[in-house]
């Protein structure tokens, strides 16, 4: 089976469900993969208030046994429908603890391989416009991947960061958390205008580098500048690795 | 844990889970209730074709093998997002799966929950109108424990059934099944044109019968008349035989 960690949060994992459905060769319900999704909120302490010191405990072992309990009730391959959860130190102690307790299951990292298929499928594109929350933007989750894959992150200034792109997602009026159904005017435009200024400063792509963004910016082209959903990315390689004949074109 | 039996189909799974997640009371992904979702849709035989005649084996047995599943994981509680797998042979040989294996997990019926809904909710209503496949229309799924609990089914006629409600579904070409993202003008315009024939044979109520048509009907209430989608009935029941504290008003 597939295995996606569920709880963070919970609505990133049925988008991640969702991508893979959308991305399999099916034309009935039992040409589906076979998916388990286990969404242990309450286990796992908010990635983002952890990176900032306010969380005692690294959520990365929660993350760990969620993935063992996956492992043990059929899942082979496996991801993480958080960006934040890549951050280094917790996704390098979710490996340690699958490691630790001799885990055999492949779990794929959604950074990684966002920025591999940038590579594949875009090989002429160097700079990399990237939108995040303000955690992923000041941990540099994918400006440093990036960066060592050779590639150039573009990302907002401080200002546009916190005043414009963070508050399209957090903000309680107006932002994508709070009003996804459907998403506030304020937040699309906010965001257009974030796609806007990254494409002055010479990116030649865009990572929605947050489920939310994804939400607001369904496009996968704004302004003849592509776009990339690293949902998509991480479902497509889940399919491609359970059973590649499965992946739709 | 919350169980689901995803696969019957894919996308009913994830809006069960999608229900849950937004009839419980949280703030953060911490606060929402733990929730597992197994999808095996090639174990599972499709229903209507089994009903019809056209498949071999009663699909219940895979249904529970799925539950027996979800219990061994941790569920204590589950459901099924499936109309056509509550029709008596299918749902009742589940059942008795499930004794046969002395499981211990509550598993409850979305039509008896729905009418029970009706009852509890709409105590003036006593007709009650019923969208949904020719599968579910043809084996009485929700007519018959309406009629038996004193309510009188209001379905529509045959030609309706057969030309205007199935293929706004199913329909290859403009059908729910086919084109949800988003719904076509016509599937939608056909299921509020047999909305209001209902309502014109006296349905004070409308049951959604089926996951799509809630996709292109997402409305509450439609030219004065409250609708009701059966899988947030079963969420929300979910939620409240699970941690009633956690039930959104």
């Amino acid at each position: 089976m597939i295995g996606i960690v569920g709880g963070v949060g919970p609505y990133a994992g049925l988008d991640l469900a969702k991508n893979i459905f959308a991305n399999t060769v099916a034309t009935t319900d039992q040409d589906h993969l076979p998916v388990i999704l286990l969404s242990l909120p309450h286990t796992i302490l908010d990635r983002t208030e952890y990176l900032l010191g306010k969380a005692p405990e690294n959520p990365g072992k929660a993350i760990a046994e969620v993935i063992l309990q996956l492992e043990k009730a059929g899942a082979t391959v496996a991801g993480i429908p958080c960006n934040t959860a890549h951050e280094k130190d917790i996704f390098g102690l979710v490996r340690q603890v699958l490691a630790d307790n001799k885990s055999e299951i492949l779990l794929l990292n959604m950074v990684e391989e966002t920025v591999k298929t940038i590579r594949q499928d875009y090989p002429q594109n160097k700079k990399i416009g990237v939108l995040s929350t303000t955690g992923t933007w000041q941990f540099g989750i994918y400006a440093d991947p990036l960066q060592q894959a050779g590639l150039q992150p573009v990302t907002p200034n401080p200002e546009m960061q916190e005043k414009v792109v963070h508050p399209a997602i957090y903000d309680l009026t107006y932002g994508i958390k709070a009003r996804s159904n459907p998403v506030t005017n304020k937040a699309r435009e906010d965001l257009l205008a974030a796609i806007d200024s990254l494409q002055q400063n010479g990116a030649e792509l865009i990572i929605k580098g947050c489920t939310e963004i994804a939400l607001a910016i369904p496009e996968k082209v704004v302004a003849g500048v592509p776009t990339i959903d690293p949902s998509v990315v991480l479902a497509r390689s889940l399919i491609r690795n359970f059973d590649p004949a499965k992946l739709k074109e």
